[in-house]
């Protein structure tokens, strides 16, 4: 897959002069990826407000770099190098991402600038789509793949090993995350790391987990029961359930991040369950797996076309055990499209 | 796996006073983790120059922060709200850790200071080895295991699927970092990523991985020859293995970073060979794959007893294939001790 890098450091250009700078310094490795076509852990790019750029990476990267259509020179200390030859004010950096310690290594005559990269990722060409696309496909498959495995006796972490596996037998360049299994009371803490507890029957069990495609990363969650759900399972798998759609049906170009959490989290909130759901309901994915935007009740801006997003309500209840239901969507026109296509009735195992 | 984390805090305590500061705000997380035992993708500790410290973290970490023997504060931006009670100068931050966006929401009274805790990591207690032992341990298990798949036919990409495979299943985390698999021509490229090449006979076949083991990372490097080797095959090999005996018999408590490549380095510029090994020749291994202290012939400090690192040099012909043989040690009053134990004679698969 190769993308037109030109007309993305082009966007980027067009932003510059309204940031009162005369060129952007680059130094995220995904910003860097993202303009020019380069994965390495030490690279940065100077582009210039004309769409011009320099690109510079170490040895162990320069061969690939010369295979691009951008200028390229070799140094280890890459933003030392893009900068060295620098003659008056102008050149903007990313605030968010270059340290304390080379900003001062540097200089001072560097503007600091909020992300700016990370407003043209937001909204992904066909490519791009087409690699979610299929980072999501092999998510799903992988689930489906290993399901009649959910079962009594097995450990959270060989589940997670199974699921990781899989995604890599069908394409993935690895899994886009730690892959998070929670069995049981487990399922009440929202990031919980895979350990040794066995399933048992009664647990409900989520799974949250997905595929990284080309450098695309794909996210899903679900909550299946291990036997016939009790009646507390029942109730907040279908309350999270119904939040989900909501957030769904709420996700269109122009719909306000926050509005969009609010839509699912009401539904949460009026069945009382309002502290039982504490995070974000959602954030985009695309080369990293959190990216802008995200969907929470203090985030601000508004969904524009072409975005993938995720929809992740849950409920956790400290000790009992936890539901979320999350998928991996893309914002159209007329209404979202869903990637991820694995059922979310309640899978009873 | 528990760790003497107040000694570790006290220990940081007393660095302290020497860098004009009272107290310092740790935001690497995996410094973090090193000092409180907290594995959280969003935390920071401040540590007092009398040994107390205070932990912040956002409520997914929470529970599990709470069961640490450190007391701790709920927070999303955990930086700002360690800093917000803070009255005069004379805090330190990590400077080359902290964004310059964080730095400068925080206020200019922080004390950007140069690495603290990673002087501490470099030397590693009994647990910490025991961890990187069982980690070398999975990797060395894990190629004797695959090593007949190496075969005429395989691509790069599907040995390395696994190689990864092979090591979580023996019980490790995941892969320590992405696994290179580089036949041939590629094996050229010190950071070669693995592609659907398939090897083929007459292919020396490079394969640097490792296995994370409860967060610590072990580093291994074998290149095999598919059938007898060329003349030129069989030089570079002999060269490598060579200048790679060198540098673990200079891995000595008080050696300087620079004297132990130069052990090494000056055996393959001898053989003409210089131009073809441009990295430096090791690094240390812990909490992260790459950590202090590094080897190479601009690196300055000495080697302290304790200290895992990896010797790896190379050798790289551009367009016709390379050779790399690495293992990880650690330094001992005596002699280095070696983790890694497959063979290095040349493999002829």
């Amino acid at each position: 897959m190769t993308f037109d890098y030109v007309g993305r450091r082009a966007r980027l250009a067009e932003l510059l002069p309204a940031r009162e700078v005369h060129a952007l310094l680059v130094t995220s490795p995904v910003n860097v990826r993202y303009l020019t076509g380069l994965a390495s852990s030490n690279a940065a790019v100077l582009v210039r407000a004309d769409g011009t750029a320099l690109l510079a990476t170490d040895n162990r990267y320069i061969e690939a770099a010369r295979l691009l259509d951008v200028p390229s020179v070799e140094a280890y200390e890459v933003a030392d190098k893009l900068t060295e030859n620098l003659t008056g004010p102008g050149v903007g950096i990313e605030a968010a991402w270059m340290s304390v310690a080379t900003y001062r290594r540097l200089g001072e005559g560097l503007v600091p600038l909020e992300p700016v990269v990370e407003l043209l990722r937001a909204v992904k060409d066909d490519g791009e789509l087409e690699l979610l696309r299929t980072a999501c496909d092999i998510t799903d498959q992988a689930f489906a793949d290993i399901s009649e495995k959910i079962a009594p006796g097995i450990t959270e972490r060989d589940l997670a090993r199974l699921l990781d596996n899989r995604m890599t037998e069908l394409g993935a360049d690895k899994p886009a995350f730690d892959t998070i299994v929670a069995a049981g009371e487990n399922g009440a803490i929202p990031h919980h790391a895979p350990t040794g507890r066995e399933l048992r029957a009664g647990d409900l069990v989520t799974m949250d987990f997905g595929a990284r495609y080309q450098g695309y990363h794909a996210d899903m969650t679900r909550t299946v029961c291990l036997g016939a759900p009790a009646g507390w399972q029942r109730e907040i798998y279908d309350l999270v359930a119904e939040a989900q759609r909501a957030g769904r049906h709420a996700l269109t170009p122009g719909a306000g991040a926050r509005e969009v959490d609010a839509a699912a989290r009401t539904v949460i909130e009026d069945a009382g369950h309002g502290s039982h759901f504490r995070h974000g309901l959602g954030h985009g994915v695309g080369l990293q797996i959190h990216e802008e935007p995200f969907l929470g009740p203090s985030r601000t801006g508004r969904l524009e076309d072409r975005v993938p997003i995720t929809v992740e309500p849950g409920v956790y209840l400290p000790g009992r055990g936890g539901v979320r239901i999350e998928d991996t969507l893309v914002t159209r026109e007329g209404g979202p499209e869903l990637f991820t296509k694995t059922t979310k009735e309640l899978l009873v195992l």
